[in-house]
């Protein structure tokens, strides 16, 4: 198909921008290990948007109530700066490669993320803040950029989404009972059950862990750090909670 | 709504981050004005975004066909870097003020743009390039990022909308036989009538100007100026271009 080209050669570009953080976030996950692979996958996930200076005036979020979801641009500022032309997706087993481009993969030019969250609050002091719900952003995660959700203008009927047409498998969870004793001693036991259900049930391992039931592997989530193996159970696979170590 | 965070205080960052080009647009609307104020509103507009080094290989690609939609992650380069807490939608007649972050105004920190548009067609010669359909970008627009979109992440049933939960208003277009006659001399007419009709629609002036009957107005699209001016046909507003100038 063809479209409109102003000159006969493609033109070039060789200035950089310069972007500042509009806002940080406060945040269940201190690691990238076992954040959701999207937003939304977690749903009980909240953190804190701090507006940082010097766009950290609350008139800046003014009418953001009359809206229920936001988009953040922000920037994985973990992620090496490394990126590769081709890339290989978790959903794919990792074994098929990938474009970059073709994929949300976190190694990527400009490391930038793009998230869809609920806003679950907004508070003007002593800091403005926008409370979110759903999220999938690493503890610090540095927020470029943020604007409202359009419904009409952001979502698309019979959209064709390759490789990853519909949201990841669950894996069913259980907790051993030392598991549960320890979340039973904690305050926000029950938001912790429910946070790490939600976190677990994606299975956060790599693609080709699966299958190996001798591993064992931890999950930073808010200041707790979550022992899973996998297990079968039934015949399916399972994972469960083995330990929960507190601080 | 209470949000875990790990510490007792905001953290600042103070970190900057530098990004280039992955991809520049070129497309059919040289200036910014009569751009249309999101994508999809012109349905019919088509655009080149061809991959810029060191991001130009085919391989960053792969895959991207089995997608119908992308996301871009642009930038505003054609705006001032002055920003404003408060902006005047449009939408609101340019009366009410709201907050930067509760709008998708184009005057706003780090001048970030986030546009979702349909693939038409996907070039691997002589240089990487997507071609693009209903789109809302400047000739010339610095693309920082492409992500496929994700249909089960991507929209949200029952979302609220605040001060713009619908479309804006389509205004009926009537064309001067002056206009008709110089659009059949162009091999490229029929495509430039739903191009004309789809961005003229939206009535591209400022909400303050709406009513006044006697100004004309230019838009450049392609290569040709279309100049327009409201009119009062059967007691409804109606935007009728008057002649096109071409080179």
């Amino acid at each position: 198909m063809a479209a409109f080209r102003l000159g006969p050669e493609p033109r070039a570009m060789t200035t950089t921008f310069d972007m500042m953080p509009v806002a940080i976030v406060e945040g269940c996950y201190p690691d990238k290990f076992g954040v959701p692979r999207q937003p939304g996958l977690a749903s009980s996930a909240t953190a804190r948007l701090v507006l940082q200076p010097p766009f950290d005036t609350a008139d800046a979020l003014r009418g953001l109530e009359d809206f229920s979801h936001v988009w953040l641009t922000f920037v994985f500022h973990r992620n090496p700066t490394a990126w590769h032309a081709l890339v290989r997706p978790p959903r794919l087993g990792g074994n098929r490669k990938v474009g970059v481009f073709a994929s949300r993969a976190t190694h990527r030019p400009n490391r930038i993320g793009l998230s869809l969250v609920e806003i679950a609050g907004i508070e003007r002091t002593p800091h403005p803040t926008i409370i979110i719900r759903g999220h999938d952003l690493v503890d610090g995660t540095p927020v470029l950029d943020i604007k409202p959700y359009l419904p009409w203008s952001d979502s698309v009927d019979n959209a064709r989404a390759g490789f990853a047409p519909a949201p990841p498998p669950q894996y069913a969870v259980i907790y051993s009972e030392a598991a549960r004793k320890t979340l039973a001693t904690r305050p926000d036991g029950d938001a912790l059950v429910t946070l790490i259900n939600d976190v677990i049930a994606q299975d956060p391992r790599p693609a080709y862990h699966r299958g190996n039931t001798e591993r064992l592997y931890g999950v930073r989530l808010r200041d707790i750090d979550v022992k899973f193996r996998e297990t079968v159970l039934d015949g399916q696979c399972t994972l469960k909670i083995v330990a929960i170590d507190t601080p």
